[in-house]
């Protein structure tokens, strides 16, 4: 009988939660809400609840049950210890150990970030790569660089912090995170609709984007794919912006791909063909000719990683 | 009796050999010249030839003896496969193989700046740390990443290639490697005094630069020391230049501490201190106080590294 693990991604509002067989099949999937009073400190009840339920209802046996991945929204240690997740109310503690306690099956822990780049190698659009980077461009930007098969954690559990790596040094705005400059300020879903609406007040150019009342990194994009100058302007602000931070990734570890994932990667092609184009003009010879691929996998990365990262290579 | 291994830096002009316990000391150590004629078919049948003689007159036994590392200043991939090493004119061929048919012993190849991050983690400025990140600011600027305790190698051969990240993307003036901006550009010792001339020509304060006729890295850092308001200008400068290329590779892997090393890296704790402040600017909260020693190896950090490589972890 083929062995069973759950692959859970802890977000600051739902929990999402994934039954998998060994070989990457997904064979059931839900969300529990995630109750982030008295300091978070019931979220892993809740999380050992479900497991508990899912594993009777289903009539499993524990005996084929490998155990359980998990991705938090913040740095994690190799050993399962989480420093900050502001988005939880969490403080300092070991979420293995504590899973652990709780369900009685072996759990590892990884940054949701790194561990969707896992997810992407396993089943999405990085199959087939053992080292890659992995970037989200949402709300914000993430990242996870998975070398050999698999995350690279860091020493404070800070590797992959991509959307903080600094691509306009001139830039005066503070990004989140309280410097200025950062990718995320560029290339996030936010960020590109930050630098249209300056763009707009700036230039005089007509262009469809100043029909749009709520402007979009989706409207965005749209307006450009149909010709508008001013959206190809800032298409290309972020590509340029995101192929330098990649150029920067690829002279320190030299991967075989980048998987490209989040709401601005609904873009498609435009969007990996354009950073792919300013990226070789960034790099030395030896580090041209990378895949650039398009995540696959949306929301689920983070429960596939998980299972992943738990499974092992 | 304790085990012995040959480390190996082969480098354009002169291979440099050690002879080392398992446990680090070095033996004896001892120079050939590179012989490039023949498209430097002959360096490596050099090489067999002296470890045999040194065997000999030592009257070292055959058994007790590791194996050999070997450096070389190109990229290579993990089985021992050159690309392209330029300076001793070879195409693409496998080292390790080839050094294994001539000398009878195992033998493992790596890059000569990964190479030299190795082996100041093991003996040198690294000593303590299993995650670093090296970066050599000689004639250019070299590097190698250190994780988990062995060298990263990347799937081209081309990780650590500290050197060509671009640092200013609106330089003009060409980098070695044909794109502008490069890091190499402005940290190495060629960057900083073609930086003194650019700024001597275009300020008209005046400065001790002026007086000397030969300028030179340590030129410019002695007169920083001194008080000179030029040179400290171009000292922040390349120290401005080096903390944000290692900010980025922070942001990547998130090592526990910076090696410093090369001619440049003489002008000792101005240099680590300067950097390091401009580096906590750049980057997350995280990934703040990161240990930044100079390297203290010098020219054998070479020898060393390639010991190591064969002795393994």
């Amino acid at each position: 009988m083929e062995r069973l693990c759950f692959g859970i991604d802890i977000g600051g509002t739902s929990v999402k939660l994934g039954l998998f067989t060994e070989n990457g099949n997904l064979l059931d999937k839900w969300e529990i809400p995630t109750r982030r009073e008295d300091s978070g400190s019931h979220i892993l009840e809740d999380v050992a609840a479900t497991v508990k339920k899912k594993i009777a209802d289903d009539n499993l046996v524990r005996e084929n049950i490998i155990g359980i991945g998990i991705g938090v929204p913040g740095p994690v240690t190799e050993d399962g210890t989480v420093i900050n997740c502001v988005n939880l109310g969490w403080g300092i503690f070991n979420v293995s150990e504590e899973t652990e306690k709780l369900t009685g099956f072996k759990t590892r822990v990884g940054n949701d970030a790194n561990v969707a780049a896992l997810g992407e190698m396993w089943q999405g659009g990085g199959r087939g790569y053992k080292n890659l980077i992995m970037v989200t461009l949402g709300t914000g930007v993430g990242g996870g660089v998975i070398l050999n098969g698999e995350i690279l954690t860091g020493s404070n559990g800070a590797a992959g912090e991509i959307g903080h790596i600094t691509v306009n040094p001139s830039e005066e705005d503070k990004c989140n995170c309280g410097r200025p400059g950062c990718l995320e300020q560029f290339a996030s879903a936010t960020g590109i609709v930050k630098e249209a609406k300056r763009l707009l007040d700036k230039s005089k150019e007509p262009s469809k984007l100043r029909e749009i009342q709520h402007l979009s990194a989706k409207a965005i994009f749209d307006c450009a794919k149909e010709g508008d100058a001013l959206a190809n302007e800032l298409v290309e602000e972020l590509c340029r912006y995101l192929a330098l931070a990649l150029s920067h990734i690829a002279h320190v570890v030299d991967p075989e791909a980048f998987v490209i994932g989040g709401g601005v990667s609904k873009a498609g092609t435009m969007l990996t063909d354009l950073t792919k184009k300013f990226y070789e003009n960034n790099v030395l010879f030896a580090l041209k000719n990378k895949d650039f691929k398009l995540a696959e996998l949306g929301n689920d990365a983070g429960i596939y990683g998980s299972a992943k990262l738990i499974i092992g290579k």
